[in-house]
């Protein structure tokens, strides 16, 4: 590929950025009557009244803003607004007598449900250090170390270690099956090693190091397929893998059959788990100065898994997800598995130099902005068809907010400068 | 067995604590100059002057007085002789800036040894807990508590499950080899047993429960030999069986050769740790109101190992190790495994009626009370020739003190008394 290519690819990223994605939040999100964000907004970027703030799309929108602002981005409007959603956090979602943040609000801050989730808290460390990172607020760090100690006392499992997921607001451990108290996700272990990143990158603390490198071999050694080297769901407690079952408290917006249960409940990996998944490793190894190297043989098999079956060379764009020999179970086009893979193949593409990587984050890249982009509104549909028209229509909710794709655009253009620098 | 001989041997107990072993100590442990324990004693009672205050020696000792108070022994002269010990130990050995216990202090409480050592830390929370229960004096929970935080945030392997058990005076973990980093032990694990223990009766507060589960199925799942139901003494961190080493910082006073290994690193375990570790799961069983018969299996290995291998018919007394299929390796005599069989062996005839443990219990019982106690002083020699003439011959060190003795005589009356009216 040529450097008018990647100057091109470049261009179109910031453009849209700056002119649309960036925009489309800041012109909305900003809650001034009761402080925080309202992130519920339909196809037209209107309002859709939702009267929820969830601490998923709250701490997200301040990573979201917070690492803009750190990427340079915003003259200092971005940090302004995460300021704003730190105060909310800080003053409406943090449980003063128990420690931890609740799950949910409405919009004036009343709590609609007080439980602690693993995932929820993870999000907050990351975005919580992160604030600290780009604007110097200790605030932001302290909050992101009591969380990180909540963690260790009481959602690690001292017998086989890993963290259990779902506690109530005293932190005492959820009820087996839909509560979820006896599974452990790939999903929240990953996000973990992304949110102790961030926190061992603003402490530099030796404590908050060794924790990120536990999970890290936890990945590694136990969740990923220990020979597809592909992200697999769901386990036991003792890391028995678990059929993929829909828990009472969703975390995301994913499909399962009416019974809660996944078609292929036991052989179904992401693509865009995967590729995010080995982007953050590398992210991770390079705040940890430990050279990629090390967990070679894990990062291509993860990485090469998503470019060889996950990409749809008919009509673009990433598939949902497929077993761990390949087979693709869901074709259709879902936003954040379009933006991780982004990252993953720019990352694919520098460190291991194959051309597929950049062919295929070519192909993506063509159908986010073709396709995924709404342009009318700023923001990305959050699920299509295989051949790209939407289905679900809003571009944003309690579980859909700007963290997957702002951050797939400023890392995006970030590695493509990367490449044409060092070309 | 006849009640008469029940009574006898309940009565010889009763006689060698409260006129010997108790008086032992309340006539010449209190340091009234510096604070705290002095515990260094030769064969006849007199202080062999090492300039040392160690935390195992100190929080043991609280320990003893605590229980043995609660006990109802020594008229409130014991709970005294605690709180002088926990004052101590609160004033000199707690890390203000880091947390945590000091390994070590001069008899004056200046800091010897300031490594954090998981061993000692949960001796803390076993006697400070023991000490609330005795005298209700919060401070002892409070610690407790203090140091059970610090060992969920620092101590556990968040990969593997387990803790870690040599740290830093920050509570960085220790390096390799015989500094103690990488490796895992059945020791610390059961004592932590010992310790959530006597925390979760003193709060019972859910995680502290959660937490004593979580170990219990660690001790029985995996430090436990999965065929044999005996005690494998080191692991790696992933819980592969690892040679048994000596460490740099020792928390007990084991034989191993001059190069630091034992004879049989790998085929190895301690009939008084199985003894000891079997009454200590009934006991958290008890505490945690779940029926024994959960780990019937494992608690019947375990204390049938120790009475089918162990006991020396010829010349008394249990011998110190020997392999998991029952060869014996060390035929000498030390203190601490007569004192932990004594009620190892109780239970078992309690809850399993057979006669074998009797035997052995009495056995045990004549060559403690005929050759183990030095009645000249009050307290135990702390290692004699299989015959039973005294090998080493101090009353007390940094790592020999009143637990194991006192613990033995208190908690064998109780049982032997249980004995005499369900009969």
């Amino acid at each position: 590929m040529t450097n008018e290519t990647l100057l091109r690819c470049r261009q179109e990223l910031h453009t849209h950025l700056t002119t649309e994605l960036l925009p489309f939040w800041t012109a909305r999100t900003a809650d001034h009557i009761n402080g925080g964000f309202i992130t519920h907004f339909d196809e037209y970027g209107n309002d859709s009244g939702e009267d929820e703030k969830s601490l998923i799309a709250q701490t997200r929108s301040i990573y979201t803003y917070a690492s803009a602002h750190r990427a340079v981005y915003g003259n200092g409007a971005l940090a302004e607004l995460a300021r704003h959603g730190v105060e909310y956090l800080l003053a409406k979602m943090w449980d003063t007598e128990h420690g931890g943040f609740y799950w949910m609000t409405n919009r004036k801050g009343e709590v609609l449900n007080d439980q602690k989730i693993v995932y929820g808290q993870s999000f907050a460390i990351y975005c919580l250090s992160e604030y600290t990172l780009a604007t110097g607020d200790p605030r932001g760090v302290d909050y992101a170390q009591k969380v990180f100690d909540l963690l260790q006392k009481y959602g690690a499992d001292t017998c086989y270690g890993g963290y259990f997921e779902v506690f109530d607001r005293q932190w005492t451990l959820s009820g087996p099956g839909a509560a979820g108290g006896n599974r452990k996700t790939l999903d929240a272990h990953m996000h973990l090693m992304e949110a102790f990143t961030a926190l061992y990158e603003c402490t530099r603390q030796p404590i908050h190091r060794r924790k990120l490198l536990e999970v890290i071999n936890l990945l590694v050694g136990k969740i990923m397929h220990p020979i597809y080297g592909t992200g697999v769901p769901q386990f036991w407690a003792d890391w028995r893998v678990a059929p993929q079952i829909k828990f009472d408290v969703i975390w995301g917006w994913d499909r399962f059959t009416e019974d809660g249960v996944k078609r292929e409940a036991e052989d179904n990996t992401s693509y865009g788990h995967n590729a995010e998944f080995a982007w953050l490793l590398i992210h991770a190894l390079s705040i940890l100065e430990i050279p990629h190297e090390t967990y070679f043989n894990q990062l291509q098999k993860a990485l090469s898994h998503a470019a060889d079956y996950g990409i749809d060379w008919e009509f673009g764009g990433v598939f949902v997800e497929g077993s761990h020999g390949g087979k693709v179970y869901d074709r259709e086009k879902e936003f954040w598995q379009q933006a991780e893979v982004l990252i993953g193949f720019l990352d694919a593409y520098r460190l291991f130099g194959d051309e597929k990587y950049w062919r295929a984050y070519e192909n993506v890249h063509r159908f986010v902005l073709d396709k995924m982009v709404n342009h009318e509104a700023g923001e990305w549909w959050p699920l299509m068809t295989r051949q790209g028209v939407p289905i679900w229509t809003h571009m944003s909710h309690s579980w859909k907010i700007n963290y997957h794709t702002v951050r797939s655009v400023v890392q995006s253009i970030r590695r493509l400068d990367k490449l044409l620098t060092t070309r």
